[in-house]
């Protein structure tokens, strides 16, 4: 198997084409397993892609001798490079229809390289795309077209240190190529922690969460990352900035909003002064069978509603909960979790119990460990949580379409919007399968306004159309987001993959505001062409 | 008196010179009284101006048939709308140097209108200035300078409804001209409220709340207006624009955050879908006496930093606590309170009060009614609180300078920046006047990485200089500010008067950004103009 990227934490290599460690991959007999569960996949795994099968030609550019050192040409970096790791990714690594591949790769080291590379890339016509750890899953970096004469993947990674804590005010200064176990490392020593703790934790950067405003640890108040910063660095080609270290301000619109979420189009974010909190003492869980998903559903409501602030609160609809080993007896399940640094939280657990009770729950009795045992339902939910990316890869290789999606809408749409997505879904990927899907649904966050549903779909494909059968599906699963008024994404970013949904809910002036925000900043438009605006 | 604007709700005048309700204004004899409390002020109170006296000329602008019923130019009309509520108005008014009358007042009635008056206003070069309650303390509401033909203030007090209102996900579609009490009479027969309740309530509306990022009536998590905002509508040169109702949502950089804060300079905000509560059902609240105030901050970063999440948490220092009537014997004294619509809170005011104990506070009996008694230290500040700008404007007509102004910063930098604000606003108003200063602190706004200090100033002035004893007095506290990183304001916008402290304080790329876009959406530079970029 080509190693691409060491781990230099933990030794271990980095799949190129797929999720994660290359060594957590199910191995053939696993796959085989995994696709005898979806009717109609292969009956062997497809072959693991071989870097020396990818069309990888010379670089079409060459950076001048002051930034050489900083730059890598060599296939195997090129090729972890080209694509994020979303399951039209993986499918197309194995199918030999990989993305282009980047002509350079470069590790900068400080802001002023960084700039310096923006210099070269704005006169040279080089696309940049930012890169930290490479796990978008909406073809966030990955360069589509011809319009640039080369393309520069910026790995960022090489930035990767606490540079300064401030233990008074509970933040701390952090680059952002920082990975996440990385980050965590580095502040432990200080009995702090960010508790940012997205499905991609160890293979995504702080960088990437900014520039994606990505979802976190936290169920219920504070869920993107955006709330945990106190101030960013941005390089732009047009200059560097770094907005004050505040609590709070309301001195005009927040410059640092407008990065967040940015996706590498306006600047490079290179640091953060991030908000930090002292380690949990205090933890309670407990997982809740509910016999009535649409009961459930206003269990879930009446717990965001109150202010008993949950940690995790992930409602798993019966397929969820039957895949991920929380329940077998086509209830929901509710898996609820309480945390703190501060105050004992039984009587918060008790409180939402008590709620999940009068809308027909039946709880498991509550955890309070951290690791909560395999064979509880928390347990069996955590542990899948972490393995699904891998499976879905296994599942890639027998040749099904399996992804997932996710949404937030309100309350009142919620309940339309989940029955509209599963029928519509499913139907999408039977007419392009011929086979019946499975469309499951689970709640990563929830608010006191509404919730952000997550939905999986998997389906076995025909050989070869996996990519074009995607495509449908996903059209579809936009489009009925589009029609209920669902965001096209509540924390995957959008990338190119979402841009038609993106546009046609993004609000014109906004639009018009941005674009010239764009032209201000890059001037050249070289900055991940294609992300969020053209 | 001149009465200018009737207060349809309350059937009382609003002053047009002055805070609040005509009616409400201390008599000769209070001024009087209170002056004696500043050594060195006037013996008599300055008169209350005249309309009559004021330079108002005939509208330099016309508007066309199709319009004119919407526009008013009666003098009463165009001199409430001449300034806005600062210390800094309030004194040019006394002493006959108003600042630049608006040409017409119009009061549209809906999206179209307004988007009519900003199509008429580009194409004859007349400034828009946008007006709410019209209580801007930072110059927000007034023309400057002499680039436009014409000026005309655009009132959105006729739109002022709530338009409907999703139970289901607590939220409703409001105008953005309706004034709180308004507001809230309209959420009241459904059970729910905003609880936005700065000290302006009574006269301020919530798209200029949305404008400014107000912040509101929690201490903690929640404290700007920003975060409760759901949804909001905005009409700009270059079209009309809604985005979307979202619990949140991950695509893009927020465009709600673009406009908020952007304080009528891309657009005019006409309503909102606001997140809103149920009415709380449990509140708890005491007052701590804290003898040192160095530990009493401590104290304070201690709660902010739990997560027991106070409704109210403000600490008075000596000189605040004694002016307030909270407290006699030269301690600090922190506020606290809490409410909840679904849980008791005693417990978590029972663990802010040890909190408190552990840095030497001493707590007063815990207070559960709403209306805390006035022997309290609670209904002391309570009440105190309400009545400072009426007893700020008896001050003036005294010919005292009393103003207050605030800031954000961490915690880190807190204790120096209190000690530094103190001494050299207190030199630079003595410098100013000759005669000595009071500068007390509070605090209004906590986070766990910092807090919102509020300063007020007082000394008497010299006759018919104390505006440009003011001016002095600012730019010290805000030279004071900029040196400490803390921000020129945290909830009361930049308006013309921040202009200084907010154009050192904001990242350069993202004034370019902020440009562009505003080239973008007011391509005749006639919103607001002189607020935030010129």
């Amino acid at each position: 198997m080509p190693a691409t990227a060491n781990d230099p934490r933990t030794s271990r290599t980095r799949s190129w084409w797929g999720w994660g460690y290359a060594d957590a991959h199910p191995d053939d007999a696993e796959c085989a397993a995994l696709g005898a569960l979806l009717p109609g996949t292969l009956t062997r795994p497809l072959p693991i892609p071989r870097i020396a099968d990818l069309p990888i030609g010379r670089p079409a550019a060459t950076p001048p001798p002051a930034l050489a050192h900083l730059v890598t040409t060599d296939p195997p970096t090129r090729a972890a490079h080209a694509m994020g790791k979303a399951y039209r990714d993986v499918i197309r690594a194995l199918r030999g229809r990989s993305g282009r591949i980047p002509d350079l790769v470069a590790h900068p080291t400080s802001d002023q390289e960084v700039a310096d590379l923006l210099e070269w890339a704005g006169e040279h016509d080089v696309a940049v795309i930012p890169f930290g750890g490479g796990t978008s899953v909406v073809g966030g970096v990955e360069y589509r077209g011809d319009a640039h004469r080369a393309v520069l993947s910026l790995d960022l990674t090489a930035m990767d240190r606490v540079l300064e804590i401030d233990a008074t005010s509970r933040s701390a200064r952090i680059q952002a190529g920082t990975l996440g176990p990385l980050l965590e490392d580095q502040l432990r020593p200080h009995g702090l922690t960010l508790r940012h703790f997205p499905q991609s934790f160890e293979f995504s950067t702080l960088g990437g969460w900014l520039a994606t405003r990505a979802g976190g640890h936290y169920a219920t108040v504070h869920t993107h990352i955006d709330d945990f910063v106190q101030s960013l660095r941005v390089v732009t080609p047009a200059g560097v900035g770094t907005s004050w270290r505040l609590p709070a301000s309301g001195a005009g619109p927040s410059p640092d909003r407008l990065f967040l979420g940015s996706e590498g189009t306006l600047g490079v974010i290179t640091e953060a002064w991030m908000r930090l909190r002292e380690r949990p003492r205090h933890k309670a869980s407990a997982a809740v069978a509910l016999p009535d998903f649409h009961r459930a559903l206003e269990a879930v409501r009446a717990i965001a509603q109150s202010d008993l602030a949950p940690a995790n609160c992930r409602l798993l609809d019966p397929g969820e909960a039957l895949l991920s080993g929380a329940s077998q007896d086509g209830s929901s399940v509710l898996i609820l979790g309480f945390e703190s640094s501060t105050s004992p939280v039984d009587h918060r657990l008790a409180a939402a119990l008590d709620i999940a009770r009068a809308h027909g729950g039946h709880p498991e009795p509550p955890t309070t460990d951290r690791d909560a045992p395999a064979d509880t339902a928390v347990g069996a939910w955590r542990s899948a949580f972490l393995r699904m990316p891998y499976l879905r890869d296994g599942l890639a290789r027998m040749g099904a379409v399996v992804e997932t999606f996710e949404t937030a809408a309100t309350w009142d749409r919620i309940p339309a919007l989940i029955d509209a997505v599963r029928s519509e879904v499913a139907t999408a990927a039977l007419k392009a399968t011929g086979h019946p899907a499975t469309v499951n649904c689970r709640f990563t966050h929830v608010y006191p306004d509404g919730a952000a549903p997550y939905f999986t779909v998997a389906v076995a494909g025909r050989p070869g159309a996996e990519v074009e059968i995607w495509d449908e599906i996903k059209a579809a699963a936009s489009d009925v987001l589009h029609r209920h008024r669902a965001t096209i994404t509540h924390h995957h970013a959008v990338g190119r993959d979402h841009r038609p949904g993106y546009d046609g809910q993004r609000p014109e002036p906004f639009a018009l505001a941005l674009r010239a925000a764009k032209n201000a900043l890059d001037p050249h438009h070289v900055l991940n062409p294609g992300v969020l605006i053209d």
